[in-house]
This record gives structure tokens, C-alpha cells and sequence, in this order.
């Protein structure tokens, strides 16, 4: 499978890489959510090349992710600010985020806090059940076929139809 | 900054994308967590090169996400199952699915959907807050330097150290 083919596959996961699933992407949406918004300023945080950073702002423009908005008019300058389809990609950087923190920092702990308006704490982000609002681990949960499935090879194996197996010539 | 960086960055992101922000790695996982284990299952099923396969594999045996484990003895054959550290990565895969489902499903609807054993019902994942369990938003959250804090870089502009502008001549 070549990476051009992933936005037409019949699953989510690999749609959402079409869109998002390079490193630079990912680090600039990091970045958005903190508010950065002008390219000199992504530029200088990320120290990525021009036109990389470039491609990539265009290419999450193309696909609605963020949005290029006028802040000055003479001359005129842009700045690139979070759509809701874009805000709605805070689950995906908090978890990013979260697994950094507890399994890849250094003796001096986490590197950023998050405090929660709402409830005056500083919190870790958890997967939750949107029914029964309990936490959900790997083990709680099954996967079945949906309206939208199309062919096996993006299905659990359990799930999908048996594929024919290559044999396997025993060596003499 | 290259990517062989992103692994020193005082940034649980960065860090995070260090071990598995290439969209390989990131296949690979999804599949993992759909219970497949043998190197002929991910071969099958993503399509992708062997070579690109076995440092994709060694690199995520590498970081302890996946450990390497013999099913048979004669001859030795070895299957990859998710560590512990592995399964923490579930809501990073969970969120990218979600919003996949939401934003980028086509008219028949998602491909797969998730049943919580625990409470019976399908559901969807929620990003929920560890201290009040209710559901969090990025515009609920704000952000300040951790103990692991050290340079400005990777923090929000507003919680960093002004940079020295670079002066703009203005075109004549």
C-alpha cells in the first residue's frame, strides 16, 4: 500500500494518518493548540525549512483542519487558526502528550502541567466511555464490523472472512 | 531541527513522536491492538515492504512497546505483543479512530464499531478529565512549565521567555 492510497481506505485510523499522520503535521497542530497562529512563529519554534512548513500548513488548510485568516491588511498577512474539525483533534495531541508523560521523561518529570478550568485541578487526560463515562482500557472492549466496513484487511482478524494462507515450503 | 532530535526535546510530544509518530509505526500499532501479533498477519494486511516492516517492528521492540515473543520451537517462530507501555498507547489510537469516524467516514457510515464490554453499549471514546471526569476541551485547559521544563521552545509563547524578534525591513 503507497501513502496516497491511505485516505481511501475503509478505516478511520488510516484516513485520519492521510490527514495528520506525518511528524511535521503533528507538530504543528501541537503547536496551534497553544496558540501559535503566524508562520514566523511556527518557523522559529519548529526550525523546520520554509517550504516544508509550507506544504504542511497548506495541506491542513486543504483538508479543513485549520483555517487562514487576515490579521492585517496593509500589507496583507495571514494567520492559520484551528477550524472545529481541527479543534476536534485535542483528543488525539492530549493523548500524544500524556504518553510522553509517563513514559518518556526524564528524572525531572513533565516537562508541562494542564489545569482544568472547570474543576481547578491539574489533570491527566482519560479515556472514557461516552455511555457509562467509566475509563476504558484495551482489554474492555470488542470490535465488529460497521456500515461503512468494505473488505478484511482493515478488520480484526477474528472479524473478517479467512484469507487464503501462502504455504510454507519446509526447509529440507 | 532534525528528526533524531525530537527524541532529546524537553517536550512529552516530541518524544512520544520520536518512537512512534511515522505512519508505519503508527499502522503497525492500530493492527496490534486488533490482536495481530505474526509478521506475515502485518505484512498481509498493510502491504508494505519487509524491510520497512522489520525496523518498523525492531524499532517498536526497541522502545519496549511491543516484546518479541516465541510461539513455536522448532523451527523458532516469534510473535510481537503489545507491553504494558504498548497498551498505554490505546487512546492515542482510540482518538485518531474517533476522529476519523467523525470527520472522515464516507456516506455509508464507520467501518468498525467499538462495544464496552463493561456497560454493554457501543460507544464512543471521550477525552475526560482524571480529577472530574468530565468531558475536557481545549478551550477549558491552560497550560504552565512542569519540573521537566527547560527551554522556551516547546512551551506556549505566552508562557515563554520572549524570544528577540527578528527585524523586518520593510520592501521599499
Amino acid at each position: 500500500m503507497q501513502w496516497r492510497e491511505l485516505g481511501d481506505q475503509p478505516c478511520s485510523f488510516s484516513r485520519t494518518l492521510a490527514v495528520i499522520g506525518d511528524r511535521w503535521s503533528l507538530m504543528i497542530l501541537r503547536d496551534c493548540f497553544m496558540k501559535v497562529r503566524r508562520f514566523d512563529e511556527f518557523h522559529d519554534r519548529l526550525g523546520i525549512g520554509r517550504p516544508i512548513l509550507t506544504d504542511r500548513l497548506k495541506k491542513l488548510v486543504d483538508n479543513f483542519v485549520l483555517t487562514k485568516v487576515a490579521y492585517q491588511q496593509h500589507p496583507i498577512r495571514h494567520e492559520y487558526r484551528l477550524t472545529q474539525k481541527g479543534l476536534d483533534l485535542y483528543p488525539v495531541v492530549m493523548a500524544i502528550v500524556h504518553w510522553g508523560d509517563v513514559h518518556m521523561a526524564d528524572r525531572k518529570g513533565r516537562p508541562l502541567l494542564h489545569h482544568h478550568l472547570t474543576c481547578g485541578h491539574d489533570f491527566d487526560p482519560v479515556l472514557a466511555c461516552s455511555e457509562c463515562r467509566a475509563e476504558v482500557g484495551p482489554r474492555e472492549v470488542t470490535i465488529r464490523p460497521g456500515p461503512g466496513a468494505r473488505n478484511a484487511v482493515h478488520l480484526p482478524p477474528a472479524a473478517a472472512p479467512a484469507a487464503p494462507r501462502r504455504r510454507r515450503v519446509k526447509a529440507a
